[in-house]
């Protein structure tokens, strides 16, 4: 059998990852990135990153924080100052959760172990179309990004950023991740709860909404489960 | 007197991004920047940012310890089982003091707080032709990655990537900073030594060179000053 090639997955403990990870583990051995930048929800999301790490059988997975989102404030997910702000899905403009050009920094760390491991792509579960609004989740990022890649990285590597659920709907990428039996119940997406999901936070919306389009009961509990189904 | 836009400097502490943050200085209010990543002379780099930072009346500054590059490995800065190779100016190829895709590491940490300080500009002070072969360092890999800025911040941010000394030689590194006065008494490039600079790492025999075609006498320590004229 031919040695398969290896892959950085970029896992915040989301179901978007989530579910990119069991697309990755299809055709490359996958070393597992968790960054730490010190938002609400850190160690809930490292709990679900080690259960979907140890679920894939990673053949590595590493740990980073990241300081200097908290340092550089800017965002209500790092700024304990600034109120997370309700869902409203209908609001157009960029919420207050987002990070200043946050996806750049992750793929930074990402790139690096890349060409440390030999690894021929990072994945990440970014969206586009059903994501909040920010810019850093566009397919023309991610284009742009690769030619950094290209310019940035010594002759012999070969990196690629792949984006696998970049152009889907949340309800597609919920039929996605059943029909893949990725462990959806081990996630963690709320921006604000680290017990249950409140629900209500941006993060919670989007992803109710994925469920309840999809006719699919989300395998998480919640504090409260309003109906956000258009 | 109208206000003075806002630029984020990275200041490493070496002589190219002491004379960048003076070019810099001229036309922008300046915020410095420096980044521990676990290399081996950190502590010697960050107290001459300090003094620097402190020379030029930075705005504001900030420091911020990259953990990642430790845990990742695979270069003789930052992996201490990695012996410091003697310089060879006339090698071809990188050499084992490339750090994997490090630059876009700093920008993405530098672009996220211009963005939060409102700034229209990073300086950094890369060197094409006479650095060390660094792929990070070629002025295709700031191209590409000023559209990635334009592609992942909001809309109304528009920061650029400055990088004044690109296409300069060390010589003409030193003239510069010579000729706008900068503090290269304060800065540090020894990437071995924390008491004097050593004189024989790649670079300090680059920066030595320079001082030397330049026909100035380089203000700090050397262990031993080797003739490195061309």
């Amino acid at each position: 059998m031919m040695p398969r090639p290896h892959a950085v997955v970029l896992v915040s403990g989301g179901m978007d990852s989530c579910v990119t990870a069991a697309i990755a583990g299809r055709d490359y051995d996958c070393a597992f990135l968790h960054l730490n930048y010190g938002q609400r929800t850190e160690q809930r999301e490292l709990r679900a990153f080690r259960e979907i790490a140890a679920h894939f059988k990673a053949t590595q997975s590493l740990v980073v924080s990241m300081e200097h989102f908290t340092a550089i404030g800017g965002s209500s997910l790092t700024d304990r100052t600034m109120p997370v702000t309700p869902a409203d899905l209908h609001a157009t403009g960029i919420p207050t959760s987002y990070i200043p050009f946050r996806n750049a920094n992750l793929l930074a760390v990402a790139v690096s172990w890349a060409e440390v491991l030999h690894a021929e792509a990072v994945f990440i579960g970014a969206v586009e179309e059903d994501s909040s609004g920010y810019p850093d989740c566009r397919r023309s990022f991610y284009d742009a990004y690769n030619a950094v890649i290209r310019e940035g990285t010594k002759p012999d590597t070969h990196i690629r950023i792949v984006t696998p659920l970049i152009d889907l709907t949340k309800a597609e990428i919920v039929h996605r991740g059943v029909e893949l039996r990725a462990p959806l119940q081990l996630t963690w997406s709320c921006y604000q709860r680290e017990d249950v999901a409140c629900g209500t936070c941006d993060s919670c919306a989007l992803r109710l909404r994925g469920f309840q389009n999809a006719g699919v009961a989300d395998p998480i509990m919640y504090a409260v489960q309003p109906d956000y189904r258009i």
